[in-house]
């Protein structure tokens, strides 16, 4: 967006304030922070003003308005994004969907559940329990984060592997376009007839309209679960076993796996158990019925023996179950005590190269003199390592990010992708020149553009510019010529 | 496309020539004459010309050369799509891909195919059999369509209840573009970065782009299945007995309902030992592990007998499986031969409405004078009635449409929609200015425009005019002001 807007903030603020309640419409400095950053906080940025409408006739009217002064609009729901996607534009106003928080039913025949985009995301599993359903993905941030960011983002967790991401458990979305009309995607069925929008509009990253209504599936509750906890004592043999439980045929309600820095403080933290000496550590649960569960859980014992595990442990009860689990869930937070900062990344790849990535990242580590530790969703080859730092030494955060920016160019080389779950934003605008080709990114851009023309939705994320991808691959190229001694996953 | 093209037919002829074979470039009538229509041979239209390239780089060419003379491209799979999707335009070129009919190869690990467009649907799982692995969609003409025309059209089948359309079974495609450019679009994981029209592309019914190669999931075939025939007394029964078993938790691989005229046609035809009497038959097939298939066959012959079944069969060995089954495969040849002529609807409906729209259909049914006879995915509340009817008596075939329309609007005003897994195409393009308001047409517009700016993939298919719409729009309601009489599902 590089038009001037054509309205001051007092202007716009006059104009939101004659059907938004006053005290909605933020304009002092004091009330604006909080709104700064979302939950990757080292990309900041203090928005023009914040509007917080309660109707979907106000959420059109905002756009109207922005619309015909060239405002920026920023969409945010509980801002615990992970890719600065909901940093604010300095222009522009930031659209929180924080009063949009109802579940506005649930069908427990069909299975369904209509929110408001605020709604958070553990909230529809909790209302869905009485009927004996929950919703599928499960991020982290599942306490806080709403279903309208889930959307933004297309939002995973431990339960992907098998139940999908958030676009594989959306029926439809209610959405309001850049200029304010509402528009209606999706449907009950398997298939809608008129062009499929839904996939293109989750993980679109609120470039492309603000989600106004979603209507969600529901599962059943699994009868039984069981978790088996696996210890190797080098990350190659975890990684193979990974392949080795999917290609045995069990799908895992979770896989997830931490390395030997990950196991440690995990387990100085939560005290779950873990073998400390190992090297990987898997967390593999099995759900359904009590003959599946039994059957699969055997089987996937079995295996792990085979591949060399030396150690395993199923639970045998609930409380057993949570235990196990506590490690993984707290390992962000415990990886946190152990160093002053750390920086959480996301990226993807085939199965097959687990352990080929995980071992280069350990020399890369050396290179670059941080630490790095992995707690991931290995079932889908969705990792997320940190790596840990000290924002306080000049230049270690810049290091950081330099070594960031290797890993995920490590998942594009090796046949994966920049990003797992965390989505685009600011984060890893750059990586997409890595990616995509300019054709491919073009036509992002043309799509963008049947959206949103003016490109007053959430700019500078998510699509890089041509122009800035061609002076990125230079330079990479650049260095590239000098480091690379080996093609081999080229 | 209005813009009259700049190339007479030799020119453009004379151009393919120098890079395809001459063969290939295909320009007399005679030759033309089988293109003339796909499987709906009601819409006709002889093109202009068609070829038949080999190569990726070939079709490039044929695009980029077309886009210079503003040519309309049709591209064509195997013709058999039922919605004139691939019927000509006539002063434009047919681009069929028949000639890319390679499997590139399998990955049994990995469980994935890679695939040229032109390889025939029935292919991949007989290629893929060697593993013990299956391709899940299975249209009714699986012989004879191709991979790309599924994408096109994203077909569905028995199976997709259980196992999803085609979108949900394929991982990537690469496409060349109006103007000759080739970007790849999806990957191998959940998720992949950018934005996600994977799903756009399916089901766009060539109107954004050749798809040139199609990477597609492979299945585990099942260990066991087996089928239940349950025959009941009335539609309602039977269409409550669909929602029954679902809601019971059970997901069948195939649930399939034929109403009373097609039992007796499909028994006449097959001998499969239908119950003759039966107003409503039910074919409800169970896969999966020996366990799982044991328990969910008990469970649903209970929940049948509950609803009022007046007749239970279950097979018990896989020829008597492929007894049951044959009656329902050979339907429509069936139904072919008590009618001179029929017309094959599709559209989908919400579970819950599956008797009520079958008791709307047999009251239409009076009023137009037009037996109808029902075969179809009841599972996913895919309906396809078979509208029986003589071509050669005048006025007919138009009283088959108009009750055909009718049956379509039925569907949008119980929550459906006016296709399953049959298109758009020229065919429902009136009832898409039922299904969707200007504003939804808008949008499709300008994502269509974001891939083909000047329209010339497919024109006139899929998306009509809002002008169009406006017109079509304001004859039907001034109809209905005059019909109506109850408003019970508005």
């Amino acid at each position: 967006m590089t038009t001037k807007p054509k309205a001051t903030k007092a202007q716009l603020a006059e104009q939101f304030r004659t059907f938004i309640d006053p005290d909605y419409v933020i304009t002092d400095d004091e009330t604006l922070k909080p709104y700064e950053c979302d939950g990757l906080a080292m990309y900041r940025e203090m928005p023009m003003l914040v509007v917080l409408p309660e109707t979907v006739d106000q959420v059109q009217r905002v756009m109207r308005i922005c619309h015909e002064n060239d405002v920026p609009v920023v969409a945010r729901g509980a801002g615990t994004g992970l890719c600065a996607g909901a940093m604010p534009h300095k222009e522009g106003v930031v659209l929180s969907l924080a009063k949009f928080d109802r579940i506005i039913n649930i069908d427990p025949i069909g299975r369904t559940a209509r929110l408001q985009p605020g709604v958070r995301n553990l909230a529809i599993s909790e209302e869905a329990a009485q009927y004996g359903l929950y919703y599928g993905p499960d991020p982290s941030s599942q306490i806080a984060c709403t279903i309208g960011g889930n959307v933004a983002e297309n939002s995973g967790g431990v339960h992907c592997l098998k139940y999908g991401l958030t676009v594989h458990n959306i029926l439809s979305v209610e959405m309001v376009t850049a200029d304010g009309e509402l528009i209606n995607i999706g449907s009950d069925g398997l298939d809608s007839c008129g062009m499929d929008l839904l996939a293109l509009i989750t993980g679109s990253e609120g470039l492309l309209g603000v989600v106004t209504e979603v209507k969600v599936k529901l599962l059943p509750t699994p009868e039984v679960a069981q978790v088996i906890m696996a210890g190797f004592d080098s990350v190659e043999k975890g990684g193979d076993a990974v392949g080795g439980i999917i290609s045995h045929g069990i799908i895992p309600g979770g896989l997830e796996m931490m390395d030997g820095h990950a196991i440690v403080a995990a387990d100085d933290f939560a005290q779950a158990g873990y073998p400390r000496d190992a090297k990987a550590l898997l967390l593999c649960e099995v759900d359904g019925t009590e003959e599946e569960v039994h059957e699969h859980i055997a089987e996937a014992e079995e295996v792990f023996r085979k591949l060399g595990a030396t150690s395993i442990r199923t639970s045998q009860s609930e409380e057993e179950r949570a235990l196990l689990w506590k490690g993984r869930k707290s390992a962000f937070p415990a990886v946190g005590r152990i160093s002053p900062d750390y920086y959480c990344m996301d990226g993807t790849i085939p199965r097959r190269y687990l352990a080929h990535v995980l071992l280069e990242m350990e020399k890369m580590s050396d290179e670059f003199g941080l630490r790095v530790a992995n707690v991931f969703h290995a079932g889908d080859g969705n990792l997320h390592p940190l790596i840990l730092f000290d924002a306080n030494v000049p230049g270690e955060f810049e290091t950081t990010e330099a070594f960031g920016s290797k890993i995920l160019e490590l998942c594009v080389e090796v046949g994966g992708c920049i990003t797992g779950e965390h989505g685009v934003g600011v984060e890893k605008i750059r990586q997409m020149a890595v990616q995509f080709n300019d054709e491919e990114l073009q036509q992002f851009h043309d799509v963008k553009a049947a959206f949103d023309p003016t490109g007053m939705l959430n700019p500078g994320k998510g699509v890089p510019t041509l122009k800035f991808c061609q002076e990125y691959r230079s330079i990479e190229h650049k260095q590239h010529k000098h480091e690379q001694t080996d093609g081999a996953h080229g």
